[in-house]
């Protein structure tokens, strides 16, 4: 992850956001390779989720949306985290990360020790318990210490618990609902009710649109809507980089079924495609899981779901999620808009909800898992190099063109004009600072597929080399086929 | 304007935002054919200014930057309009926009009138003031009504003036700054020092990064980082459909140059540059406008600024600025940041701060540009059409693929397989539902610029009729020359 992180920042991938204030945490900018391969995943999904199909059609929602489209989906009530608050420092935890033990002596509580989620909690609570112990001079033996979620704390035992930031006892509060939106205030109106929220997740933006998209656009069930966009979650820990941020872009569909239709095979298909479109962007198949959520982990509401895992070094974690939602979201925008959202069905002739379907992405997640995948540390001809073995379709730089030597006009002037030609098609780079070799190692670092050389033969001959990034191999083609051939390599 | 607006519904090109909740005033969302016609615009902007440029690199920012950002470029102080609130009814209005006038008659002071701006409010305040006269039966003659600004109002007159929505006196607040920006709390912190704000431009993000990207891009002066990405400002009177929302797309470059460079010079050639663009992407040059801001109208760091603008329904609005602003944003930032944002020049062996040129469009408004200018109704063969003029790489759809009839199973079938060898490449759409004229027609409206027909001939010698939208001129050619045919009307 090290190796990683730091290739993101020394060649300009990505950058933690507003870094010259000392950054705000959660947050990340794309530098001009970083936005480049960020393109690249999201067209290629919607080349591949859209474009390519004849039941998909594309939608692109505002961020904030009318306030009750959260109050029905639940996420103004329900999407939230208990949180405990510190009232001397002012400092929040979350709940479930925080515990906390009666320190008790010869069969008499001293005292209460707190700590917070770690795998050493158990040893750091038994020191802090044995401290306390001769703090307060107590003689005896101690009894094992039982480490409880703070949730179980009883008022009683809340009023002598100490804070994890201050060890004052008594100034935790009761686990409180502290909800992940952003909220902000639309509006000239100086009141409350013009509270709004950032959109926590794009698929709302679907739900909402369902109606207007079937009723414009000619689409018969069983059809989907896709959606690129950002979404906000106030993460109370955002961690691992940029796999949990709190600004983030997904890549969202929902995919509307008839409600008769058998949702477990359709369930089935969108998992394997889904989780065959990884491997076809490069992804290294043995790092990909599959994880069955069961019964008891669903919402209520929610029928089944898959999550597609991607090997992380800091473990396992989901890259996409493919849930079976049946017709909640339509029915509580019915309930809580007062409009019909049905859909007629022409060949049934019947009115109904539909049910759906929804792949659910994470674009950084997906970015995340693209580096880790393609990261390599190998060795060619004797020296030491580090590989990004990034899929064609997703390098951010396609093809470099080098000059063998800067100071040889002709070997510039004949690279300037291949590099003219392929840059009106393709991202390409120009490079002709240092020696060859060192040219080759920063395109390998970048992912970049192809490297051509024009050489003292190319002035003889008009053939150049065409190096290979992977292998490090090379061959000599003419000119006019350099056209030809990365259209093949590049774009199938 | 009607015309398009009905078209942009009935086609699915843009729904106001939360529609079926009563929508949320300021924000739209971009349906099937309007996503792919914004993604057109962004991706024709990207390609011509990143990607086929050397001297261009990309970035892509959080929207939630560190608030000490919009400190530095004086957005949390200076970006604000000033707002009158109703202390009764809670209404909020823009100071610019409210007018009083003292009513006299017989030279006594009466009372006082309140209008909000408009063409007829001198009318209005005559007839208030009339009114008034007779509410209180007060005889003689009435003195001349001049309205003057709010602004101008002392503490004694506020005591006296009407709210104009309740018509009390002494209800109005003196003007006070109302931020246009869009502020929200981050983190798990409860207090109040975690305010920030939704960026109300793209280009700040730029600023704070560039010695990031300098530093990892290997990017040499003169040279320009560019972003396309939402920004979002709390509009009092957001109108004009998608001209002015609350959120909005951007896109935006700082091109940097040395202190010393002509920047009069460089001003003018992306000014040029730009307009140039606008007029390659389709849009009727009569419709484009230049207005080069008169030092008076300038912020004090601005050295020079050039709207390029737009001849819309509404009246001739910007669509881009151009602006010079010299070394301002990265010298704050310098300051605010305390961090050295200099950038070492290898050729002069120097340090220094760069200047700025500033191109910066905003997406949603060269939408409504495109729309406006492509929009179009005429007669062929007799029957009117509607037809948008769209530039083949903005089309949303590129071609449609037609079998003849319905219900013969050969014509169907060869339609398809032509269908789905061009869907491969671009955006294609199949219809066979209804009158070959009607299917045209459907295409015509939403600016697909060809027409593929199989007909019998077709099943015969396997040449299709593609059909052209402006002229509805039709060719006949072979299917295998189909692909070559578009590659070259679509892409070049």
């Amino acid at each position: 992850m090290e190796s990683i992180l730091s290739l993101c920042r020394r060649r300009g991938f990505v950058f933690q956001s507003s870094e010259i204030y000392g950054g705000i945490a959660g947050f990340f900018d794309y530098g001009p390779l970083g936005c480049e391969l960020k393109k690249n995943i999201k067209e290629l999904w919607w080349k591949d989720m859209v474009q390519r199909r004849e039941d998909v059609v594309g939608l692109d929602c505002s961020v904030i949306m009318h306030p009750r489209v959260w109050k029905a989906s639940g996420h103004v009530d329900g999407f939230s985290d208990p949180m405990v608050d510190c009232r001397e420092s002012k400092l929040r935890y979350r709940a479930d990360q925080l515990f906390f033990a009666a320190v008790s002596v010869g069969g008499k509580k001293i005292g209460y020790v707190t700590e917070l989620d770690d795998v050493a909690m158990q040893s750091h609570a038994e020191a802090a318990a044995q401290k306390l112990k001769a703090k307060l001079s107590i003689q005896g033996e101690m009894e094992p210490i039982y480490l409880r979620p703070i949730a179980e704390a009883s008022p009683e035992e809340l009023t002598q618990i100490p804070s994890p930031a201050t060890g004052t006892p008594g100034v935790l509060t009761a686990p409180r609902a502290f909800n992940l939106m952003f909220s902000t205030q639309v509006g000239a109106l100086s009141d409350a009710a013009s509270t709004a929220y950032l959109r926590p997740e794009t698929a709302q933006g679907i739900f909402v649109n369902f109606k207007n998209v079937a009723d414009t656009s000619r689409m018969k069930i069983p059809f989907g809507i896709a959606q690129i966009g950002r979404a906000f979650r106030n993460e109370i820990t955002p961690r691992n980089f940029i796999f949990r941020s709190r600004e983030f872009e997904q890549m969202e569909m929902e995919y509307f079924i008839a409600p008769d239709a058998d949702w477990r095979r359709i369930h089935g298909e969108w998992t394997e495609l889904r989780l065959n479109w990884y491997r076809s962007i490069g992804i290294r198949g043995e790092l990909l899981g599959v994880d069955v959520h069961s019964m008891e982990k669903l919402a209520h509401y929610s029928r089944a779901c898959t999550d597609i895992t991607f090997r992380y070094p800091f473990g396992a974690q989901e890259i996409e999620g493919i849930a079976a939602r049946g017709d909640f979201d339509l029915s509580r925008h019915r309930e809580c808009g007062g409009k019909n959202l049905e859909y007629f069905d022409e060949e049934t002739r019947s009115h109904y909800l539909p049910h759906v379907i929804e792949p659910s992405a994470g674009v950084d997640r997906v970015f995340l898992a693209i580096l880790c995948s393609a990261y390599d540390e190998d060795e060619i001809g004797g020296e030491r190099r580090i590989v990004l073995r990034l899929c064609p379709r997703l390098a951010p730089i396609k093809v470099a063109v080098f000059p063998l030597l800067k100071n040889k006009a002709d070997l510039v002037d004949l690279s300037r004009i291949i590099f003219l030609r392929l840059r009106h098609h393709w991202n390409v780079d120009w490079d002709a600072a240092g020696a060859i070799g060192r040219r080759y190692r920063r395109m390998d670092e970048i992912g970049t597929p192809y490297a051509v050389t024009v050489d003292f033969e190319s002035l003889e001959n008009g053939t150049v080399t065409v190096r290979e990034r992977d292998s490090a191999s090379q061959i000599r083609i003419s000119q006019e086929e350099l056209l030809p051939f990365f259209t093949e390599k590049l774009e199938t």
